[in-house]
């Protein structure tokens, strides 16, 4: 298919779900792909796989984020498609937890979208044009017991979907959040590919990320949740 | 396409926005499609041009909507996939509305839902597939002021929606809740063509729909909201 | 305490749960208070205990509404406050629901709510202030498999809550929804009895339903939800 | 009324608005109150006028949350009640917002309610008893654009109160989130007291945290929004 809208996407907290899925959907939509992560080194397969370029950055540092576009940038030029998929899923009795411990799970979640939604705002808005998407979770419009650092991360990224989505739309860049409300299967979680029924397929959850990034201006959407047909939600 | 996982379609509350759009991508995709109105007459250009069977029914008949289905599964077979798309838009302050209106408003847009998802569930259950798509508006999920009996009928409609997924999605039923924030231009509003930027292509729309239809069922959308990219919400 | 902004309420739905707690407590404030109900029968004893005046009605009739805030009007004077507290809880599988008891669920939780609520905002209006509330439940904000009519009608009761609000609160009216989180115990489910930490105490809900009814209008609440201490939600 | 259910109250975030209406209301219900802020001197006159304790701390800082309740533990006992209501309102273009701004504003906003919160869990858990409350606004549950950092850190709050709440309530202890929606009057804002109908009283606001605050457990609110009459919303 030739007629999809963007050349270049940046995949950032690239893991083996469904940033695995979307950088291979992407890539055979001719979209040069990059992926980013902590340790690149996990991502080796997937770039033999689907020829992306992958860099290393913590997004949750401003130096690390600013540094991270300029290098993709000049690897795939823009990027015109920014994906944000990282986030820390930390869990505890709120009276027990490490304070070090949930100031940087929100680092990673929230302040990292941050950074890497205003990277992307600045390159995009002289274009007038791009997308950028931001992966929630359950836990971005229901706060659980026993995951208060979780629940606050994912509310806090979804609150800054909404905001970028009444800034930025009006000037031609689609932002859109995905509350992905279930366990997704993954290389990483074996133990799901038992359970296909009640599970996630990244591959299905990519092909609604790519159907989104396709979306005609006058109709986009800015939030869809995606889960198992036999969820109990 | 020959990879369309749906073979016939019942489009209820069939008109020149949404639904005409539906039935051209969907008749495209090679899927056997029916249009049902209160009034049929108007469909003629559609039917011409999409080859779709029409049907007469008020929805907000039990024996009415039941016949309905009847007849589009001698015409169609199925239908595998159902869209509910009628709604009353009755306007006006709260004291002076006409109650027999209000009556009528909800019948239409509420209780209409619930005889369609009825008919279509008794049909699907047995074949453990088929998807059930409604079509809400921006007074789905906040009421506004002089329209409340619009903000009830969509109220409602959702509430159906939320309780048929939950209901039918473990039986392999995919049912969706489209919000529809902002407005439609259509042949019966001519004076929205010249704002293509602040309303919504019904063509853009209808495309989101199938994007919904084809999903796999272990990500599957309940909900999903489009708005124009200038919309200020 | 006589600082009570009101003289007069009517509770319509009443019955042996919420309505009573707010008869016994609005009239210890000194409150004329009117019960509404289809059958008044079964409210003797609340009356001799209150001294409130019983009125017969069935929400769901224009006429018979009319009628009753008539009655209500020579009796109590106003009514300032208005109360809606009916529903029906209508359960079954979306397949086999007979069509004729939802029409008439839909009709008693949603219409009857406007039919009420217009009246009182018709007699309100005039006077600059009164205050409308309805009784919602979970099923307000979340639609439940096996409870399509249930669901429907409370999300449409929320519904004309929030367009109510928006119209009437700048004319000094008060509209205000109460989501009753769990099950209420009352005289009609002494099996709830044996469970206080797991069920509402009436006269709990009727306290918050007294507080917001004191609110300033500086500060109004919309919406307030309720819940257990205990409960899984 | 010698009838109120807690002895002592922390409120962090002490300023002239709601935070010293609710020093001024519980002082007079005989409660011992701390107030907690940045710059103590701020509070010199509201100390004079109620009688209450004031700390210095660094919300952001866990080392200074601790001492703090471990001063106001010392000076009043428990605390019975803690009232989170610090918050940094940055605004700005997504593009050109100062990272480390940023930052702060979360660090503030969220972390801070994280440490109060656990602070407060840890001292009341094994007394069976208390209550958080903590202060949202309109930005809690609608992102706005040019204002990404205070969404981020509000909805991270209303996540954070979510997840103690269905924690937390269980063991006894009362948490709730008040959405403030719209602009508080106070002293630092001499500005709004010529917009009485559409500012909200901070008086007002504080009565209704104190009606939460006596809520029976077996009723309790999570969420209560609260708005001025005229707020068009």
């Amino acid at each position: 298919m030739t007629d999809f809208p963007y050349g270049s996407a940046l995949i950032v907290g690239a893991g083996s779900g469904i940033s695995a899925s979307l950088a291979r959907q992407l890539s055979a939509l001719g979209v040069k792909v990059g992926l980013a992560a902590r340790n690149v080194e996990k991502l080796q397969l997937l770039i033999e796989q689907t020829g992306a370029s992958a860099f290393a950055a913590d997004v949750s540092q401003p130096a690390s984020v600013a540094a991270l576009f300029e290098e993709a940038a000049g690897a795939l030029g823009g990027p015109d498609v920014v994906i944000f998929n990282a986030g820390a899923r930390l869990r505890g009795p709120l009276a027990e937890l490490d304070p070090a411990d949930v100031e940087k799970a929100i680092a990673t979640t929230a302040f990292g979208g941050f950074l890497v939604a205003q990277q992307a705002a600045q390159r995009m808005i002289p274009h007038g044009r791009g997308a950028i998407l931001f992966t929630g979770a359950s836990a971005s419009v229901k706060g659980y017991a026993q995951s208060a650092p979780f629940a606050m991360g994912k509310f806090a990224l979804r609150g800054l979907a909404q905001s970028a989505a009444r800034e930025l739309g009006p000037m031609g860049i689609h932002v859109a959040h995905f509350v992905i409300d279930g366990a997704v299967r993954s290389q990483m979680r074996p133990d799901l590919a038992e359970k296909p029924d009640g599970t996630l397929s990244p591959e299905a959850i990519a092909q609604t990320y790519i159907d989104v990034l396709r979306q005609h201006r006058s109709a986009w959407s800015l939030e869809v949740e995606v889960r198992p047909w036999t969820e109990n939600f």
